[in-house]
């Protein structure tokens, strides 16, 4: 017996001025922050922070913040961001603990000194942000906040120490451990699925027949969710259910194509994986996710034999671009890069025919053999999420993806990086220790030539 | 969708486990830690926090560090909590840090180390504490480990460090924003009743059919509970729906008195208040439950007029055995004290007679007059409890609870602590700032004779 | 604890198989029932009435009848829905039993043999039809044979009498008493969603972000669901949150409009009713859903002082082509029928301007006075609809739809029937006893004139 | 976004009436009902028949009968049952159909006869019993209307024409397809719980420790559930996973028993079977039940190799009171007899020697020879039930239970039914067909001996 009505009345009124504050803000022309305005804000987070009247006061106080927020244009939420950041720690009470810590002999008085200092070095404004947790989505909230700051923090000291604190803060609740896994299917929320086709960063949704194809009995989703933010997802993963080794985008976002059964699939294939919270960023979840979707598929379809993803190598034309003659091997990349740089060369046989080889071997150069810069990270981000993961380097795909941005980015390739329950563990630990990347013999072979 | 088969079944497997392990410890006599052992423990504790094998493996590392704990007599788990302490911060490092910080002159420089040191002084246990949240209720196991810690901790400085460390951790996910108020009914579940009954702390409940009436058409009961605990409450509240201001409790408590009609009761009473969760003392919930339960019972039911407790007073006899002349005022507390003494002294007419008046004014004055030492509070906790709310002290009432412990404690009486709602904020405010005491006209009266 | 795997994964092959089927059927050219397959299916459905191998056995054979059902053509339907129509009643066994109760002269043995004859007379393919609820969605199942029964029945009297029969199963299963009243949301599943935007029957849904437009705060939409249907919507209706009456449909549906405040609205506008399944025509359910979705909102929403609907008037325009010179008064209905004959009349002043009156006279009267041959019904099915629920006629607006079928129907009028709590029961009584029609001055003035 | 704010204000106050009301009735001195009352009450009933005042007014009319009825005495019911008894079918009209039958000549006039018939056949006061639906509770409170009919009726004829009918509409209503099996665990509402305690027929409940043994980790628990009657168990069966053959009920109710491993499990014994509403009774669910959770079990614990029962023989002792020498083979059954009618005679080593080995072989006869007069059931129910569902007859145990009920009718044996998946159909067709009863090796030894 959850909610009662004065609570949901409140929360339906909350998300009125919500949904209407949200609809002005903080690109159309809504209020600033003035002086004075400033200056009351100051004063009311100040009697937040001090519980003047007590903790439900407290709280009051800040859900009008909140509000008062969530209401102003980008200038304005600067400005209030910048009276947060204002409530910072007190230098001269950390220079005194330290102080006494220099002379402290006895070791539990140095211990007691520590936490004193523990606490004196976390800014106010930590305490300030946890009040924000009592407006009815507070935590989603100060997600958002958080991507806000990214973007409006600049080279603001300030602004980027708060940035900071959020990050932290948000690090202790999102802990992977309180993730939940959902599937999600057509039976899920509309305005689930409607978050989930703006959050989709792979394969661009075209409207909801897409959705619907992409939710069908041959296909499943999954995304964690977090119990304080229950409605929102934090990341999600599209599997299509099939009969072999897809190579193709098209193929698996094709609405027309007959309806698989699901049951009796051999692979599955993972074609795309989205962050949803920007303001998340840099607090990771992916690992997880591979993991417990595949433990997931592999208890509810027995006749899954194969797990491997269909991935954009977005990293590669950038690449490309710089790559020097010994990269390349025999092929020259002033050569490749000419052909590449005419539109639609996909569509021209002889274009296709001439770039093949040579692009695939480069392809599989870059894969197995450029790392980040002081690192032995693979240098493609992608890669380098799925070698963390365990997985291989199984197949490149030639044409894979025609899209303008799988153009773009890839080249129009697509890579299968394969996860074998067998070998993950294994996988991960020479990839992490060692930097070693497992491949298949067919992609070594095509990088060794 | 939530869980899934393996998923579901791996948490069958655990609470057999869980259960198995609760059976024997930690009070039978089950394994101890051996120095092997414990030796060997170190070191997966430390490869769970150098996350050795990726996270995952980290996680099941922790999970088979929990799992061993629960399986630990008592002698055993503080050999674990001392293993776990000893992960301690890097003293070094921080006399390095608080040295750079004495040099720094850039504004920046010092943000920095400020925050580097702030990192350096939370010890690695914290870290590690944290991973054990991968287990199936890991954050139940939390609380339960701070609740042996409290046990075992005694003098020994380090697992007192690491009780406040888990307190702080706690501290930081149990925010009061994240509760969720529910109502319990008898259609609640068995399992949170029978806890329930095992957490009720002010009247005992004497078996099921007593949950029963507690939870009748003309009661009402409340909980907080957190979502990442979903299934345990952390404090609860009982109310009563009648017609008069209730001054007895066994009135409330009689599983024959007849059904009143929740629809048309003018009058909420309040009757207990339990903490449920020993790991989770020192933070606190109770001030936002009952302003909470207010609003909830108002909207439910419009002719509810009158909000308030019907309590006991734990430290009033404790107090009289030490209380002086003065402040019994012309009754002398030898006589009171020796009368008091006599077993059974209530259901002699002569001594409640004589008893009644000197001790309802002692009462009196002990709840508006007597503070604790060097402050403004009020000496009795539940009074303070009730005061720091906003309530005013609205009636004394004569042998309101003849049970065991009300007659030992509150030598038999109640007091009502009355929520009015449009002075609740007049009430804290005075109070909390000036130690101001709200009574009404009569209970005023009773203490200045 | 509900849904368990193995029960899962049936369910999911089911849906499979079914969709599937559903896919090819049945316009498409799937297959029939050839004259040795109907034989067989005689045979199976034999088996299945006598329960040969069990209960067990039978419902399997039900379900392998229902697929083979589905997988069938319509021509193939028709020999399927005929076969299951041959299991008739005995005849003989009914003359018998009439026979016997003409002689029987102990009231006893009359009772007895009334019973007798009761069941005789239920055809033996009554319980054949009953067996196809161990499908997964036996009703859904069954209700949908139904809307196929309608279809292809045509002069068949064997399969009028097996619609019938449906008809009077589903009847018993469908009490309106067994209804549940839901609000829909942009929350709800998203199937849910799509589902209702095909059963729209009145003003045709636009893509998905006009259903989120119809959904949104300022908004309300409720269904009827059957317990033993759960995904299946019966009926809804939608709602508009409003400051005052509601003449335009095209200001509700601008997805453009700002959003309005639901808790400070006067006005609830039911500006659409849609029966959503075929298979239930005949079996009605409109009449308790808006008392109890004015119930609904009167609670929800203290400020809601009017409820009112926004209809269309879809027989004006079939009555107008052959109404009198007497109905039109001193319009000449030919000359209005030549204007409105052009295309797009609503477009041009000058018709607009000719037209108003007389039109909106002629509507008046055609609500207020017309009635249904040989009845005391309104003519107009809507009209009757909302009179018998204990509606007003309150306004007639003109130009109020300007749709295609708005023109084409309704002449562009449209009208509102006001609900006044306060004389419901009154204006259904007049109407269902004495054909009493309420209406507001103004109506009536129009009519008059 | 069920249930809403009034409709659950109007829930409770029913609730608060209905259970005020039952807890005068109907064993209480509750009032009766006078003659002009009953008077008022048929007309009440009548209107509420012809729907005066519209369909909500009807239903308002039968949930005012409803709550009447409820706050009845035996004696008041007894008459309200007859007011409705009497609403019966038209006679002359059935006559005149009938007559017009014996005359109609072309198909489809008989075919219409044949309907209006059947339609005359059903007495009206079925459709006043569905009217009784809209209550709160509806189709629970028809449940228990026929209950208190099965106690009423006596010889009343009209009584128990009324029975018979309430009986059939319930048999349509509670169709085996409709039936949604639940597991029930500690978590399930204690309402549930005590529900299931008060059906338990087969081994008593002793309190809420014996409630909470059962539903361990090491058991299961399942129910069959209505949709329109969602809180009311129909039928639960209750399961222990152990390491063997149950022989003896007391180690399995034992609460101080270890806990076993379900995982691990290879026996899964059926140890009580209980119907949970009697105004169900000759509705039958038990036969699915079994399949049902066999399945289920299956899926989710795949150590399990055995499902068996372990159950009471109810009708041995009976029959033994008249089992002549033949039966009884070489024992003298009049020996027999005289030993067992002494109390206690089982704590008597002598006795128990002496009666073992005769009283197994009687009882194998009993359960493998003994048929119900006339027919080729076996004669005991308990062992009827089990046969039917293709069960077999496993093993006898001697003293397996020493409960009072299970001394007075199974004389102390229980007896295991095995159902092995691969024969249940075999042993279903032998004994449906040709009354053939299968046992293992070692009974049918015992029997012939």
């Amino acid at each position: 017996m959850p909610l009662t009505e004065t609570a949901a009345r409140l929360r339906t009124l909350w998300h009125e001025i919500a949904a209407a504050a949200r609809a002005v803000t903080p690109s159309t022309g809504a209020p600033e922050l003035n002086g004075r305005q400033t200056q009351r804000l100051r004063e009311e987070l100040r009697a937040c922070l001090e519980e003047r009247g007590g903790e439900i006061a407290a709280r009051a106080r800040a859900a009008q913040a909140g509000r008062l927020y969530l209401s102003l244009n980008a200038e304005g939420r600067q400005r209030f961001l910048r009276t947060v950041a204002s409530f910072d720690v007190d230098r001269e009470r950390i220079d005194d603990l330290t102080a006494q810590m220099r002379e402290a002999a006895d070791p539990e008085q140095r211990r007691r000194l520590e936490i004193l200092l523990r606490h004196a070095l976390e800014p106010p404004r930590l305490h300030l942000l946890r009040r924000f947790n009592s407006l009815p989505e507070g935590v989603k909230f100060l997600v958002d906040l958080r991507a806000d700051l990214i973007d409006l923090a600049g080279d603001d000291s300030e602004l980027r120490a708060l940035e900071r604190d959020v990050k932290e803060l948000l690090a202790s609740w999102f802990d992977v451990g309180f993730l939940e896994l959902r599937r999600i299917t057509w039976e899920s929320p509309a305005a689930l699925l409607e978050r989930l086709a703006n959050y989709e960063a792979v394969h661009e949704v075209r409207g909801w027949p897409d959705i619907k194809n992409r939710l069908d009995a041959d296909r499943r989703c999954f995304a964690f969710f977090h119990p304080l933010m229950p409605a929102e997802p934090l990341i999600f993963i599209e599997v299509a259910l099939v009969d072999e080794l897809s190579g193709e985008i098209a193929a698996l976002l094709d609405q027309r194509a007959p309806l698989g059964m699901a049951v009796a699939a051999s692979h599955a294939i993972f074609y795309s994986i989205s962050n949803c919270q920007r303001g998340l960023v840099g607090i990771s979840f992916g690992n997880a996710l591979i993991k417990r979707v595949v433990d997931e598929l592999s208890s509810e379809l027995r006749s899954l034999k194969t797990f491997s993803t269909l991935s954009p190598i977005p990293g590669f034309r950038a690449w490309l671009e710089h790559a020097d003659e010994k990269a390349a091997g025999n092929g020259s990349p002033h050569t490749l890069r000419a052909m590449l740089a005419k539109r639609s060369w996909h569509r021209d046989p002889e274009a296709t025919e001439a770039l093949r080889e040579p692009l695939m071997r480069l392809c599989a150069h870059y894969l197995l053999e450029e790392r980040r810069a002081g690192t032995s990270r693979a240098l493609d981000p992608v890669a380098h999420f799925h070698l963390s993961n365990g997985a291989q380097v199984e197949r490149i795909n030639w044409l894979g993806d025609l899209s303008p941005r799988g153009m773009r980015e890839s080249a129009g390739m697509l890579v299968n990086y394969l996860y074998r329950l067998d070998q993950i563990d294994e996988n991960h630990q020479a990839y992490a220790e060692r930097g070693e990347i497992a491949a298949s013999n067919a992609v070594k072979r095509l990088c060794k030539r």
